[in-house]
């Protein structure tokens, strides 16, 4: 019976507890926690000005370092963060507190924006939709030094593409802005993938919806408790952000002029619209599953109504067959020609009768 | 059986999905984003001051551009946005940041007021009733200039005819203020047009109650959760209004005037009671749905009670009728003389019994 | 039966849509809104001073204006307040705001105190228990200048006798002091009424909280959703008043003495009671509701067990009858002397063991 | 049958309305509105300064009034405060405003501390556990002058004996410090006692836990809604204090000191857990009233179990039973001569398949 | 029936009552209030600066008093708090406020952090992971002075074994900063340890996720109701700290240093994401709950199908061979030659059309 098959749950693989390799040791001590495998990290650096731009690529940190970048603007791109020295490294070139190196390679880091002497360092969630139609979150760290950019991201697999293009596109008028522009370029290229995010949840609580109504099976009660937990997650990764953007605003800090902190506006609304929908999904979950136990309840009275109705109409009818199943030597019935008949005609009736007051009481 | 049968979903028409249409453009690109089809945009002027008034009708910028203006407040209304060169050449004449320019023609944007250095932009959504008794929510902006107000519409159905015959009315009294006060009384229509949206709620909410009283079906239940889906999305759109006008009456901007902050305060109070009627309505809706499942507890009470009721009084004398129908050898009682009729008596005596038991239990 | 009997809702009349009445006035526009009939407005006068107090009654306008007031206090109170252009004189006379007149005569008004230059005006609920014991709720506005007090009522019936009396009596001590301990005395007469209502909302908790232990029937379920629903009407014409009365409180309008700031202080902390009692009996409703659904379980739980018990003990004795039933030609236990006994004694063996297994159970 | 059992409500006697007495009275009109009967009430002072104690009895004011106490801290406790002559003529003595009058005779008053010129006013509700482990509410009102603290409270008992110990004991530390420490080494006493009602609280949830999961009948989901609404009785009493308390710190009142100030604090840290407690106590009701509704369900759910298992085995096994019982007369099986063995083996048959199916399905 | 076994509860051993232990005490009494046997307290100090460190072991509290160590940083770790002289004296010597003193012995006290002239003072909960894998909380109580950090706790059992190496490492970069800092990294450990029983807490909700999904028996539901209490335990320990630690980086205390406010934003960043988790298993659990009673639905819902096909097949069937049992004289269909085959093949009609008509219901 379809109803009964087993809802069974993948095992999850037990990642290396991150609490316990983090215990015991001083704050400010860089040590990688995400599940990736160790890899060599690479620098994707393209610098610009309103002149042109030029991009390199970077696997020995001596040759980044000895890089002309005066006048220009950097867009500095670390891919790969697991090789902890690699990280000291550029950390001790930039000039970085130890507590960001340590935030730039804790994956599980919640997003957050401090504001340095001489440089502002966010982490973020990177959000984009897998091949499996499935919500990825990478981890991703910014920092915005006075003429540099500097990202580090997990893997090569980000949202910024339409941003390169635009840098190296024949037009380029971003080419003719600042840094601050380019970190709030990035923000804005994750808040409008944020979006797709958001589009991808309304598609499956849309689904769960017709689902439902036309076949409220406990597969989709699961799948409603899974979204739920989904936008759950979703919203511990986006809803910090409209605060942090807004605290950016704020800001009297030099590095954010002020015709930037007017786009930067313009993603605080897209955040607020972001996190509107998300408590609007929140609801809709909490009523799909309200609409599951309706469905439940319902198909539960259609279960009994059936029931009742055979038994109340056959349990009396068997009754009297019963009676003259009876083997007394004096039942004077039993002797009279149309007895039989008569017995058919009462269960007829009775049969009719019944069936009446079914209908009456809107049973059928 | 009617409770049985199918609900089915209209199958939503695939959008064209505003995120994917947006990614990797840079912010301020101007682009529609409604499912409205490409059209012409057509300018509809009403200038006046406390003289007279003149209406034009311009499908041609250049014409329009030409007009003289001076000393008289100008109602602009832009009807269709779909046509983006037109709505940018009319963000250059009036000076518009681009970041305007892409809010005005984005359909789904949320309601915003932001203040620019010479006019304050307003984006809202426009709520009527439309023929089949829907709530339509129609996306507008407004700029409010020191002596024009622009307003872009997706169509031509709007909220303002009233504003349109006080203006052109013989009294027109509003034609002796300034143009922060038309801006208000753009927002006082659609403000006012609110409170039918919310009308609209509470038929539905009153026709729900009755129903989920007198007949408890489950295509009920789905109007119900279809009804606080309603409440969510215009709650959307409506909400935001409230603190979008407190600020504007705390604005020190010099483009509104105090005297139109006061009746600027008297929209906001408004704004509060649509809030307070919309939280009220979801607190009802959530009471409805309870008092659908409470129907649904009450109908399977009475299902199973006439189950009970029939199987508890037949079951035990079908046994009866059953011991007599045996075929031993040795059965005293089927020799008595009046053994069928004492059966009967005991089958009365049962059957009244169980009657009293069930009338005792107020089962009947 | 009683559990199904048709739970008739009263259709409600349709009122004239406040909305619609409205469309497209200009603000300011005084209309009345309310769904008495038109009738003519008296205006009762009290005027005092600390040597005495003179009352009148008039329906002119003309006279009442004439009337010498000065070195005076004056409790003008209007009631009726249909007739618009009668109200638009005394707002000449009074020389009160358009926006003043138009949510005098607007009986849905939220409840607001508003400031201006010479005047302070707000809109209250008043209500009281109607002699078939329901709450009724009167819009009433009042204005307090600097030695008149306003009050605008639809009908004559308030809660202010008590107030008269205190003014007309002996001791009168109110005559000593100013308008301003008049209006505080009024709204101070309002919320002691609003007890009243509290205390009527309470004690059909208390009578319904009996019910639902005594006699769960669904119209139980629905009385529990009707009080739900005043409750959250009656929140919401209180509700505001707690922040109104704290704003005069802090106000540095010249109006309202340090004294009578002392006495207002008291009516907030009257305001903040009856809040905190709203929201106790809005948690006891539900409270109630989930105890209804507990009750209803219950009862199901009990009917179930009756057709449990019945069935489990029946269907296995009859179908030991059905054995010796049939009509096989080699059954040996029919022709035993005592297979007759035998199986009666099986029977009741059966019958008391099942009994046993269901007392275990506690189900008897 | 115990389930069944009507769960009898005691007939509240019916308190003369608080309400009805107050209307139309002016403000600041004494007039007691408890329960109490009428009674004298009696003055106990203790007088003390380092040196040394006094403690004294009246019941005549004026000698009470006579009594020298100059340089020396007062407390002076009056029990009974039904006699409003009395009360009133304290007042005059102590220059009390009519409003702290009126709270002081008012039971029903809501916590609250307000400031005069040259005093503090405070009402609470005392807590403690009566005889029959119920927690008792009583109504205190505290005044704190320069050197004298007067207490009124309705009966001889209260939660102040181990200050007086402290007090009147040889060690009397607390005889050096000022009448503001008395002043919070009531509220401490009081607050301490919170801690017992907390507790008894605690021991209640606790009982009814194991009650939910042993023995869940109805009246044990009626005892969890009446924790619950202990529970907001008892938070209505409790909540403001915290907030009472903390103003108190931040006053600048000069009848505070700052060292009393210090000890405030940690009343307040007091105030701060019970309330947290008093959190959690509402929602582990909730999650009760969750489990007993689960429990209830489980039982149905075995219940029907045992229907559905009794009914599916013997139905069919009567139905074959029935089919030989048939009188046809050809029936070519009824005269096989293992005719009777091979039905009873069919039977068992379907019997043990019955059982493994159940079996399976883990409904055994 | 394993659904119906017992759950028993462990009885609780009464805890003498911390608050009948309290009641009528002076505030600033020290007296002991957990459940530990009376013990010697020892005091474990280390004292270091940047050239190096020592370890001693003090039960005597003179030669405690009397070792040197101006000029360096000393950790002193007490070691047991039942010995109220012993702790009183230590408060003498480190000049420590009475109601410091009660708040360090008394087990029950709420995390705090209060700022006395000299020194900071915070109690906060410890929590580790027990070999029962059970979270475990200890009371800890911490004084920040110049130069020394005191540590006060019941068992030698705690966090900062991690911490004492990083002092006693070769490296021991800690030992070249403030006490402030040594401060910071016990709350930074005692923190960190935070994570580990937040995620004991995820362990136990994917699990029994796991388990409403494969095995919904009530002791699930049951366990879902402990986890949530064990939430709102824990959040009520870790929820303050947020609030006290964001008010430390607030504070301009000078004990604090700049540099270690940095790292104290840190901390603050971790408490947040904690918090942020205990909201989400609060929701979660409450999801579980829901998850398990949908679950008890489907399964009612399946046994109700049983029942209904097993009765409707074979109820009727059974009624017509009761028809064809009945011992009328004339009941020609008996004595037709194929009678008995018709009625076999009607009712196998019968089962079929049944089992169609299930099928189509997808009852089957």
């Amino acid at each position: 019976m379809a109803v009964n098959k087993k809802l069974n749950f993948p095992k999850r693989k037990k990642k290396k507890s991150r609490q316990q390799n983090k215990l015991g040791k001083a704050p400010g001590t860089i040590s990688y926690m995400g599940d990736k495998e160790l890899s060599d990290s690479i620098i994707y650096s393209t610098t610009y000005n309103s002149d042109g731009f030029e991009t390199a690529e970077f696997t020995n940190l001596e040759h980044f370092f000895k890089e002309e970048r005066a006048d220009k603007i950097s867009w500095v791109n670390v891919v790969g963060i697991t090789d902890e020295p690699f990280i000291e490294k550029i950390g001790k070139h930039f000039n970085l507190n130890p507590l960001v190196l340590e935030d730039i390679v804790n994956t599980e880091q919640r997003p957050k924006i401090d504001e340095y002497e001489d440089y502002i360092f966010g982490v973020f969630r990177m959000l984009y939709i897998s091949e499996e139609d499935e919500i990825v979150g990478e981890h991703i760290a910014i920092v915005l030094h006075e003429n540099t950019v500097l990202v580090f991201q997990e893997v090569k697999a980000d949202v910024f593409n339409g941003l390169r293009e635009r840098i190296t596109g024949k037009l380029g008028r971003i080419r003719t802005r600042g840094a601050d522009y380019l970190f709030f370029a990035l923000l804005d290229a994750m808040v409008d993938n944020y979006f797709l995010a958001i589009e991808n949840l309304n598609n499956r609580i849309e689904n769960l919806e017709e689902e439902v109504y036309q076949n409220p099976e406990p597969i989709v009660a699961k799948n409603i408790q899974l979204l739920k937990k989904e936008v759950l997650k979703i919203r511990r990764w986006i809803y910090p952000v409209k605060e942090l953007i807004s605290r950016l605003i704020d800001t009297e800090n030099k590095l954010i002029t002020k015709d930037t902190k007017l786009f930067l506006r313009d993603v605080l609304d897209h955040t607020m619209e972001i996190n509107e929908s998300l408590q609007i999904y929140r609801e809709m979950s909490m009523s799909l599953m309200e609409m599951y136990m309706s469905n439940m309840s319902n198909k539960m009275n259609e279960v009994m109504k059936v029931l009742t109705i055979m038994a109340s109409i056959f349990i009396p009818l068997t009754f009297i067959a019963g009676i003259y199943g009876m083997n007394f030597d004096h039942m004077p019935e039993l002797h009279y020609k149309y007895g039989y008949y008569v017995v058919w005609a009462v269960m007829i009736i009775l049969f009719i009768g019944m069936m009446f007051y079914f209908k009456k009481k809107k049973w059928l």
